[in-house]
């Protein structure tokens, strides 16, 4: 018998492109990493996430790419169902792999995907899988995904009724964070993506979260400038946890980005996705922030001042399924199966320094959901 | 407008244990690799290929995986169809989906898997994208899964009645090269999977391809020593491409691993796979040596060698379907469109030294099959 444990590296690479306006003025940067290496046109499927069709963006960047000599756009836009049905949708992942295999898209190909997390994820899969990988540029339509997943190396499907069960690492071959394409996007989704930077910068940027604080009114009538930089400094954050981090495929018990999710995984599927995934967050944030405070040193005055900068954005600090606290604490067991092992779940002991922890006090957590609703009604108030 | 290209390494670890008898004797280093870093017994699910289902090997490693004290077998085996039929299905894909699921498998979890290639890779599937990762170890139980794509880091299962068309780029956890699971192999399953090791010392090893070229009567007689040396040394040679070569994702143009691939992957259907791969390949390889030969100075008297070396191993060098070469060169733009890009594809100059061509000269590929054709003639007089 002959033992052989042998470790190796595979190279990636990761392009982020920050863009004005990539339907008008940086529609070359678009063509320039399109072309790349590649001598001639490259083929290029475009898919469009529903809730941007039919907008000015969309149109003119339909437009540019239907005119473009520099690619090959194989047909007309693939139109996806935006929000959650569509990754509860076979149908949608049997119509892009249709469309890949009837134009022979291969590996040197691209799909375009504009569009929120959930469209960007459903295709995102569908490139992952086809001829093991097909190139995918995603252009993240939602604060939400500009900040966090957009940038990130996961797809996924929901199956058995399961958020997100189905699915693959994979690194996308450049993502656009556009600021024309957020200007579609309505208030409560533009505030509630927020969430995710307010999430980061606790995790791990001190100063961060300071300019988040005192910028959260401002956010929230979403000032230009300091919306570009809060989404640019989060999503910085979460590339720099991918690149540099160490675990990008989560091989290690940690889901250290997870902050505050346990709860928001569980919240978003019991109010049937009303609830919207960033909402969740905030509100998992602050319970997760006040349970820090109680168990981990968090200085107390900080955490409130976590739920005061929620309060500033305009996102919400409740939802009525806390009232059954014990269906929401089954989030846990949800949590730790996904990844398996034993329970992990990040905390913060100061802001910028998160700790991981094995064990959850119910009663203690119960007694932060209070906490929570009482500082809930106080705003309300 | 900002660009940003970052390069980035993600580390992976393969495992390859090589057994005389996983079933038996060998079955703790089986538990070894699965207990791992865990504190508890870890949940299992086993598959077995029907091809080895009341089989003596399969009998005494599913009591023991059953009896197990450092383990826990979340069901019966999974019975799944063995050859290619397994891959044509989705049937296959939902059921082993179903029972990931069913048993709360995740990614701390092991499907351990025994069977021949094209199980290997269904099953291989299912285990990539279930959770986005549920660990497999893989017991490849023919030679050509052994020698060659055991080891290797694909999984695929056919769509649109295209080979391959669906898969991912996924590390198993550990291979076990066992050598008792193989003895249950018919010998034309035994033999054919040694072409591989026949492609891979011609393209990285002049040594071992004399080794193969003066074992090969013994190999096709099955004799123990040079078939452990055979498969052990072909195995280290691909797994030597994958952790050191520098492309394991297969990011780049060419495809080194697959000489003599372009037609072998093209008659296969066209025999609606009476022909077996490793057969397949075996054709390929000497229709790819004779072309060297003619085009870029591989010594016409060792691309004999290559064609005696394939007789002695009783495997064919030839089929009916090279009476229609136009059908058959119709493999070339398929194994183009895979990858995509230009055609690319890997000849020899001498046993040992491969090159990458982008052209192949259609005229005299056509002569070589002619060429091909008198010698497998003349073996057969």
């Amino acid at each position: 018998m002959t033992d052989h444990d042998i470790s190796f590296e595979v190279k990636f690479v990761h392009r982020l492109r920050q863009t004005d306006d990539v339907s008008q003025g940086d529609f070359s940067v678009l063509e320039d990493v399109l072309l790349g290496e590649q001598s001639t046109p490259p083929k290029v499927l475009f898919c469009l996430d529903s809730n941007l069709e039919d907008g000015e963006f969309a149109n003119q960047l339909i437009t540019r790419l239907q005119t473009s000599e520099r690619l090959r756009l194989v047909r007309e836009p693939m139109i996806i169902p935006g929000g959650e049905s569509c990754k509860n949708s076979e149908h949608t992942l049997r119509d892009l792999l249709a469309a890949i295999n009837s134009h022979d898209l291969d590996r040197r190909s691209y799909i375009v995907v504009a569009g929120g997390g959930a469209v960007l994820d459903a295709v995102g899969f569908a490139a992952a899988i086809a001829h093991r990988g097909i190139r995918l540029i995603r252009l993240p339509s939602t604060t939400l995904a500009q900040a966090d997943s957009g940038v990130g190396v996961k797809n996924a499907i929901n199956y058995f009724d399961k958020k997100n069960w189905i699915g693959t690492f994979a690194v996308p071959w450049a993502v656009f964070n556009d600021t024309a394409i957020l200007r579609t996007l309505p208030d409560r989704d533009f505030r509630s993506g927020l969430t995710e930077a307010v999430k980061v910068a606790l995790l791990k940027d001190a100063a961060f979260f300071d300019f988040l604080r005192k910028s959260a009114s401002k956010l929230r009538r979403r000032a230009a400038d300091v919306s570009k930089e809060a989404i640019a400094r989060s999503c910085q954050l979460h590339l720099d946890h991918i690149t540099a981090g160490g675990d990008p495929f989560e091989a290690l018990e940690a889901r250290p980005l997870d902050f505050g999710h346990w709860s928001a995984h569980r919240m978003e599927p019991m109010t049937n996705y009303a609830l919207r995934h960033g909402e969740a967050v905030g509100i998992g944030v602050a319970l997760d922030t006040l349970y820090s405070a109680r168990k981990f040193g968090f200085p107390q005055p900080l955490a409130h001042a976590v739920c005061q900068t929620l309060v500033d954005l305009g996102t919400p600090l409740w939802c009525d399924q806390l009232n059954s606290p014990d269906n929401v604490l089954q989030g846990l067991e949800e949590f730790r199966q996904h990844l398996g092992g034993r329970l992990t779940v990040t905390m913060l002991k100061n802001p910028g320094e998160a700790i991981n922890v094995h064990e959850i006090d119910i009663e203690v957590m119960k007694s932060c959901i209070g906490e929570l609703h009482d500082i809930a009604e106080r705003e309300n108030a």
